[in-house]
């Protein structure tokens, strides 16, 4: 036992990072042809190596700190972080990682959103609750670019590029979490333009923090006299320091900390409860058009919600790493076929219940890796078509239907895989003396937040699928089939196209019995195995993420870009997601077929 | 948020231990008999009534705090736990349950063991942490039943079981954690019949407390000469103080403090390193035979695992009751078929998903807690058979074979259970305000510890169902199917046989393709795939635990024993389980069969 306090042995091997960007997603094409004016494979090499080292020396070494001394308010309603926060965060600012991702003529770097992601993959595996601060402002920074007004993009947005000011998202209330159409905030008309905020939100990661020279609000409120329900929201920039013409911080705005949340985990990021206008002289200018909030609010959302996935993936990895360099290094027991109690002691990655348990790792954390990268390089295939009407559409359905299994699968098979990092390391696993509960406590988030997982069932089901008379999940379809086709011709995938195939044609099969009953009104009855239907869906778009991977690894091996061991590790964990992870597609759709009832037929008073 | 640290709104409606003890396990019918002398139904429903009260009253408020306060070392070497420990643990002495299950001859109250499991299960799901110290003191207590000396039982036993002397047993070293052949502690004669013990113990539950007025230690040694390997351990009972001929006490043995372990949960049970013997003045006592260490450790440890089984079921039982408590109240949201956002929000327990989510945590707490209670039940079946070789002989292997079982698989739905009352109560259930996160954290420790579910999965396939020519797996076959002829007579529980059925058969194939390659020589193969066995005997086992609860709860509601509610909750639980739980047990049984090699043929130079 170290006094450590859990740091990591710091995640993976370089060439994880570069084989999603440049073998399974083709980011050396997308820059080909200008997705990222003045990069190069060079550039982005780069960039993901300060991005590295600055993990290494920064944000990993301060992970285990951020969750021993967690926030708390002040008296005075200032909030507390340890020491060393700002500092890591002004790392990351120097060396560029706000700015990355934005436009050049927006005070960006114009990285790619892929290797945006893949950077971000990096410090969210580092030190998720350090990255939450970046991670919200960025996304913040992006909803601006798209509805901002010249003005306030000069005022708010880009001193968010510069990661001068940070932003968050204020949606919940107390008495509605998931349900926003219940939100109490309340915006009145000041006359010059400006509105007078009033109410409380909770759950605000960020709300409060002396990190930052201002904090820009995103809140969702409602103008008197608009519609009930969700089409009477509206979104607000509230900061809290006021912001002049000039730029200049003018005074203290009337948002307060009204309390801090004490997690389980994530402690890193400070989670606040924030009242707006206790004293009548909170002040937000609205950010889009009137009523139009959510959907505005989406643009954010979205973004977040495969960050939230990503971010899943990532603490999967470095619990995969952290189990996979104990299990190399630490002795115990002997092989079952040569029990002499003389001989020497193995090391436990020899056991093959052990290897089991790191092969069920990789497959979930590498494949939730793949999917969130995936999605990611959709963002840049879209800004690369946007002269292509069709193209563009069809890019943002795939990214649509996507986006919840992104945020919901990644979740649950990311904290399965931590899980499981802890059981590697036995008993030393559930000590704070190595990163693994930490990790798995940090993980338990990301099926909660961003809309919680049994939210993103209802979206993909209710929502994605259907939408625009199901084109997305067509789409998705014929994207599956295409990589199918190829992986026929191949010899080490060959094997793979039965179990997927077989998969795929179950996905069509349960929305073609779901989708009739949707639309005959029966949609509660259908939407009550909408979980099942995200199962079913997720583990059959792991197993295309995986084939990817697959093929992938074999053409990158054949040409000599991996090594040949690399690329069997991938092919193995291909082989371990089509047998152990996808048969259960099968009764789950014979059961959305037959639409199986147990819970929606359980009455609240037999509990 | 309360400022209740987590404090719990107690568990279960009173029906449910009852259920278990008279309706499924057929309690009253053993008392009958002579099972408990002195004890009749009123008498156990009396004892279950005290352990509630004692639960609600100093258990369950004391948790928190518990957890907060984590144990520590102190300088000198004694250990601090918080206030109110040591009072606590009076009052359950006071109350007469460390005496409870043992016989009236050893100064014992002669409960059931059936009964004295069902309390343990109110204190574990009320305070596991503080449990823990009873829970092995009653194990320790009745190894030495049944593997003391008189003088022994006099000197150490009696003590336990009044409460007065706490007992831990001393596995684990440093090196060597699941792999008890590689131990090094020595014990050397010292030719008065006591030996000089030297050596490091590590993951010592209770080893150093200021609890009780002594602490008797059960270690595992070699003698120097003896054989390599687990044939030449044996067992000492070293005292923390010296115990004279007169029981008075006398010096301190040469055992100390160490270290204290800093855990995710469980924090209550304070977790120990200690050092035997530094001034080579540490004395213990040969407990059984030479060399037979540990085999009589297993005694302990049988009981152990279940009693593990048995908290998990306890825990998952908990944050069932508690997100099932907060789904009644919780408003949020309206009906999926009735949007309309100007008319009332709704209990949330009304929406399917959330349902979905109380009637998995039903099934997996209920049905765990089914199982450890049945395997309770077996241990006082076979003291009534005691005159039946043949019988007597049945019952301990039904109980041998079910005992992994028990413990790896009400471990993991114990967890899983866990998880699904975090995700009930959203972000509230990722804070320390409610004790979902707790009970999860808590929870977490239980797949890992008294052997990790990967050793029970080896100990299930490699020994138990295979021994005495696979006696034991046809025993219990015999039994479940006396439970599908009942079901096929019987209106609500006739659905249920043939997926049971099916999954049996199909328990029942796998054993005879992985039979013959272990009698083959090639046990590491069939091995490898140990953990897929103990999910397909699992995952059966299970649902005929939950079918012997749904009939139990057909017949009771028809004798008007429990209501018709009652009934109707445990018969959609078991049809859950059959519709979604068992259906795994075909491709499970398939790769069995075939031998499927993912992870044994994962290099390890390919992760």
């Amino acid at each position: 036992m170290g006094a450590s306090g859990g740091a990591l042995p710091f995640w993976g091997p370089d060439q994880e990072l570069e084989f999603h960007l440049f073998e399974v997603n083709d980011l050396g094409g997308m820059l080909s042809v200008g997705a990222a004016p003045g990069h190069d494979r060079e550039s982005v090499t780069a960039v993901i190596g300060v991005a590295r080292k600055l993990c290494e020396d920064v944000f990993a070494p301060l992970a285990p700190k951020m969750d021993a001394e967690e926030p708390r308010m002040l008296e005075g309603g200032e909030a507390w972080l340890p020491e060393g926060v700002a500092e890591a965060l002004g790392a990351f600012r120097d060396a560029g990682f706000f700015a990355a991702p934005f436009p050049e003529q927006a005070g960006g770097l114009d990285l790619p959103y892929l290797a945006h992601s893949a950077a971000s993959a990096l410090f969210q595996g580092a030190n998720g609750g350090l990255m939450g601060y970046p991670f919200l402002t960025i996304a913040a920074a992006n909803m601006q670019l798209a509805l901002g007004t010249e003005d306030q993009q000069r005022r708010y947005m880009a001193p968010m590029i510069e990661g001068r000011f940070f932003g968050t998202m204020c949606l919940s209330e107390p008495q509605a979490g998931s349900s926003l159409a219940d939100i109490r905030t309340k915006a009145e008309p000041l006359g010059d333009g400006t509105y007078r905020i009033t109410g409380s939100k909770m759950w605000i990661s960020g709300g409060e923090q002396p990190l930052s020279e201002n904090i820009i609000h995103h809140v969702l409120a409602k103008i008197p006299g608009s519609p009930p329900g969700v089409k009477g929201i509206s979104m607000f920039i509230t900061p809290k320091f006021r912001v002049g013409e000039d730029g200049a911080l003018g005074a203290r705005n009337d948002v307060r900390l009204a309390g801090v949340n004490h997690k389980m985990g994530n402690r890193g990021t400070i989670n606040t409860l924030l009242s707006f206008g206790d004293e009548g002289a909170c002040v937000g200018e609205l950010l889009g058009e009137e009523n139009k909030g959510l959907a505005g609010m989406f643009l954010m959302m979205n973004e977040a919600r495969i960050g939230v996935g990503l971010g899943a993936a990532a603490l999967a990895y470095s619990g995969y790493a952290a189990s996979l360099a104990y299990a190399r290094e630490r002795l115990q027991g002997r092989p079952i076929d040569g029990r002499d109690p003389t001989s020497p002691m193995i090391p436990i990655i020899e056991h093959p219940d052990v290897r089991r348990m790191l092969l069920r790792q990789k497959a979930y954390a590498e494949g939730a890796l793949g999917l969130c990268l995936l999605c990611a390089g959709l963002v840049d295939a879209q800004r690369l078509s946007k002269d292509d009407a069709d193209e563009a559409q069809r890019l943002h359905l795939l990214l649509e239907i996507l986006t919840p299994i992104a945020k919901a699968w990644s979740s649950e098979t990311g904290l399965a895989a931590n899980a499981e990092a802890i059981q590697v390391l036995g008993g030393y696993g559930y000590t704070r003396d190595y990163p693994v509960e930490r990790l798995y406590r940090d993980n338990r988030l990301n099926p909660i937040h961003e809309g919680a997982n049994g939210i993103q069932a209802l979206d993909l089901l209710g929502r994605k699928a259907v939408m625009a008379d199901g084109a997305a999940l067509m789409a998705l379809h014929r994207e599956i089939q295409e990589t199918l086709s190829e992986a026929e011709g191949s010899t080490a995938c060959a094997p793979f196209v039965k179990p997927l195939s077989d998969a795929l044609g179950r996905v069509g099969a349960a929305l073609s019995a779901l989708g009739p009953r949707m639309a005959a009104g029966e949609a509660g009855a259908a939407l009550s195995n909408a979980t099942p239907f995200l199962e079913l869906a997720s583990r059959t778009v792991f197993g295309w993420v995986w084939l990817r991977q697959g093929l992938a690894a074999e053409r990158a091996a054949a040409q000599g870009r991996v090594s040949a061991a690399y690329a069997k590790g991938k092919l193995q964990a291909c082989r371990y997601w089509m047998a152990w992870e996808l048969p259960q597609t099968a009764y789950l759709t014979e059961h959305l077929i037959a639409g199986e009832r147990s819970w929606a037929e359980m009455d609240e008073a037999w509990f």
